[in-house]
């Protein structure tokens, strides 16, 4: 092997099986022991690759990672529905293929911890300057492999999405990290990275998480693109905070998370491009002022939860929400496709017309030429979740339209211009301080809303 | 090597470049004698990564795939156009720096067999529970090698497209299945996946081949981004039957497939942002009551075929048949440019109107700001392919507009929006069922069309 | 190691640390020695791979390229920012981390030249047929290392983004070429490529170089998709000529580029769904008859240069060029966000007003639903690069909206189709020759602008 590639499996110090966390703080200490002390011209500090073969990883100790140009890479990412099996009766677990995901696949054997960091299987921090740069994780799979009674009174633990545990935990202002080919499974949170410079997240599988991932912090000028996304019923699959210049695009992003994007204070970024399905309102929510967005060309799909084991959760918000929901100002609102296909009786707070956009406040956000399409469903209960699902998208809806709102602007905003995104009557908001132009409707023909 | 990381070159067992099915399969056979026989809370079955150098590997033996986590990579995709090279004179082949497609290269050469899945080169199939897993192909090449004469009167038997073998072909219900970084090239069928969950086609060339990907059956929440795909004059660029929740973008979609991407009952899906390049109308086909999707902000040309080997073909539609064609309803067609640079006198049926965006039948449809460019031009013929394309790309006519019907709503659709789509004349449908805004006009000058 | 598996480190002839140059021409030659004469049906000239570990390698010798099916692939992009550490004062330099980038690096050590080609570090040129196709670069870093006093009056020669060296230059027409996951850093000119035919450059790391990606000649049917990208103020951060059917899409292009995307004679072509951050007008340029293409969904962005060292510079042109600039005809303008940002004393000329879309000549161009933000902002300066331009990129200004032209539709130009991109007053054009619908205002809001 190549002097700065490293193979988990053939290093002299730890067991990788039995705990590849030592193995691996081990390597990296080595990595830095052969660098030069000071970089000079012909030569710096390039870091290594660690190679982590398919197997099966146990983690007892927390990987530290506190140098730039490490890329930690493996051969599989592993997933397989942990949820699905947890909710097989452990009498059938025998007749079962498999039992566990696989692939590069790291357990994560840290003890549930309240201080979120502790619990991370992989841990990058470092003061001083520059910022850590590059480091690079593909293709392996981290692995919570339990979730852990919260005290919710879920009657499956396992259906809690609660473990204290992290993927990979950046606490340091950061550049041009990578993460790439992953697989995350039953982490209470996939992926936290505060300070983000150019950071790319990319095609990865990132689901029956608590939260998938979540940007805090501050951070800018990043991508999270071409990813399979679907966090817990309590959590985020995508969180930013105070970002500027984020482009989440090309994404698809399934249940069921409380959110699919949740915007805090994030600026001059982009959602586009991205299929979501929730089970819940509040879909997409740019809060705390995040203006200056564009949310274009996405297709948005709020229905019911099918599968019984995961019945009966929420996220707490009514359907009077907004399936997208703006607190900010001179956001773009362009091209979306909505359907809100509910079942009536289900409607919360009773009676009430949903909402699909609303803005609670801002000034001169841009809602143009979204297309809501709104059907009652009758809601449906199985105990196959792949066949339900499935059976419940491809299930169009022919009974009667449902009423909603289109959009509704709140009484504290002006300036809005909504353009062709529902007819005179879908549309609620003070048409005096905002401007509106009504979606054409046919001369003899009824839509069904 | 570690554990689990299997070279086709140094196994024991067989001849990869005789036959690297045998080889395949008998590391298959070896992986799963050294998995645990039941699953325990310390360990799984992780499964293996067998990797496959740059090399011609003729493949005599099917690959049968039964278990999860296999991850199959090469260190090349290797396309490179066998259309072309066969229809330079074999005098000339002398004269060639190479003859075929290279990289990590699987010759396939199993029997022509009128039974589809018994000459696919890679079979996966697994019955029971759970459903089979992170299955991986990437960076390899799959090479059907020939076309064969099919009775079809094409005089030279390597332009038919068919030779009935199949790349990777997927037989059950699967989940989070990663195709990335490879190369499809002369299969009649590229890659066939029934019953697909949260699959991921990323990044790959897949392109002369009969068919390229082929979603069946039934399936949901995959994506199908950025990649370069180009099928046959008879077959599916992208087909998808029955599937919920699919993102098909950033493709770069080149003729000369029958179509480009045809959706067969498909719901909730997006077909976004891609460009699609035909020599046929029927480019986008939304049937058999496909609802709900978006077809938003793609690049549609539809021009003529420039190359004399393969001039002459279609796919059997009539100008008249729309370049986008929607038998479903609640659809939302919002920001799409369409190119339509065709031949007055190749108008089929002759001296008809071409039609760009079609619905057959359907309600409820969003049909918005589209832009439609129209020209007349004249048909060229080229022995030489690349270049031939590539004039024909460059060249903006500057001749007379075409006259077209941007939009037609068929007599049994209603309660549609067309808007800024066309103008009164371009615009077809009744117009007291369907709603309809006009694409404003100016006052002095005639647009060409 | 198999067959076709080269490893630079491993190799006997050279030393890959100090020529890694000569090391891989000497393993193409092996490469070549041992490929049959003539292909033969059993097996053609499937190429090779070679492996770049972690490491610095300084590259004294161009590596030419002339085979087909060669991949070449490191383990590390290895971006890091040596702008800002040029910037840094040299005392300070003890107190840092590490100096330079790093992962599989390769230390371009060519001396400056005139003549472009000459100071490639990889060469790539075949004549005859067929075009040289399938050469793959994959995961590892082109470092320039230095840029040089050109006369241009920097202060410090390390900010003036000239150098005369390239990371990638390919002469020859060519098919099928991959560049994923790499890192191209202080090169004046990253990759350049004629004569491009279904290439794809995804997922790389282009930043810090005077251009980072230039497509010359002609050429068709390719992808520039999923990018993080940044040239210098002179250059071009991607620009393409003669070509057809180019999708750029899901890149974040950041500053300081003296464009984002320049097109010269494209057509048929997509600039969908990227961000766009830049601090000079021009931001993206349709010239030389660029028609028929798509421009749409995305986000554009341009304030001022808030680093104290790069202020000052520009890219000549003025704040009436647009930040879109369209010479050409039948180009789809749709659903783009406009951020103008900027400080109305820095206004070029004093006194103008700025220019958003601008069509300096052409006709049909149909530019619709683009949400234009214009707000006055006060210039800042600070000597910390990240943080100014964090703090940059999330300060939202409530202050005074900025008055601007939304579209300009220059005289010569006739024939066009505006709508909702702006107000009666905000939209300059002859209404007589150019269709025109104004974006709906409030009867009882005045918008700041």
């Amino acid at each position: 092997m190549s002097k700065n590639y490293y193979d988990v499996t053939q290093w002299h110090i730890g067991d990788p099986y039995r705990d590849i966390g030592e193995v691996i703080n081990s390597i990296i200490s080595d990595v830095k022991v052969n660098q030069r002390e000071l970089d000079v011209e012909d030569g710096g500090k390039p870091g290594a690759v660690i190679y982590i073969p398919p197997g099966d990883y146990h983690l007892k100790t927390q990987v530290l990672i506190d140098l730039s140009f490490l890329k930690i890479a493996g051969s599989g990412h592993g997933f397989t529905s942990s949820s699905i099996r947890y909710n097989v009766p452990k009498s059938k677990w025998s007749e079962l293929h498999e039992l566990w995901p696989g692939g590069s696949r790291i357990i994560v054997d840290l003890p549930d911890n309240s201080e979120e960091a502790s619990a991370a299987a992989f841990y990058v921090c470092r003061s001083g300057d520059p910022r850590i740069s590059s480091v690079e994780f593909s293709n392996f799979c981290i692995d919570g492999l339990h979730f852990v009674d919260d005290g919710s009174n879920e009657r499956n633990p396992e259906n809690t999405y609660s473990n204290g545990k992290t993927g990979i935990y950046v606490a340091s202002a950061n550049d041009s990290f990578s993460i790439s080919g992953m697989g995350f499974v039953y982490l209470e949170h996939g992926l936290t990275i505060y300070h983000a410079d150019a950071l790319a997240i990319h095609n990865n599988f990132i689901a029956e998480c608590g939260n998938c991932i979540e940007l805090r912090g501050w951070g800018q000028a990043s991508k999270i693109t071409d990813n399979l996304i679907g966090a817990g019923f309590k959590g985020y699959s995508i969180y930013a905070q105070n970002f500027g210049g984020l482009l989440v695009t090309a994404n698809n992003i399934f249940p069921r998370g409380a959110s699919s994007v949740h915007f805090n204070g994030v600026t001059r970024s982009l959602v586009t491009n991205n299929r979501l399905h929730a089970f819940y309102p509040g879909m997409v929510v740019l809060d705390k002022n995040s203006s200056e967005n564009s949310v274009s060309s996405n297709h948005f799909l709020h229905d019911h939860e099918p599968w019984a084991p995961l019945q009966g959760r929420d996220n707490g918000l009514k359907d009077t929400y907004g399936l997208l929901a703006i607190n900010g100002s001179r956001n773009t609102i362009i091209g979306n496709h909505f359907s809100e296909i509910i079942d009536q009786k289900q409607i919360s707070p009773a009676g009430a017309i949903p909402i699909i956009i609303r803005v609670l406040a801002g000034h001169e956000n841009y809602i143009s030429n979204n297309h809501i399409v709104a059907v009652k469903a009758e809601a449906t209960s199985s105990d196959s979740c792949f066949s339900a699902q499935v059976e419940a998208l491809l299930t169009i809806n022919k009974a009667d339209g449902l009423k909603v709102k289109t959009v509704v602007i709140e009484k504290r905003s002006f300036g809005n211009t909504v353009l062709d995104s529902g007819s005179e009557t879908q549309v609620e908001m003070d048409k005096e301080v905002n401007a509106f132009r009504a979606t054409p409707v046919p001369a003899k023909y009824y839509m069904t809303k």
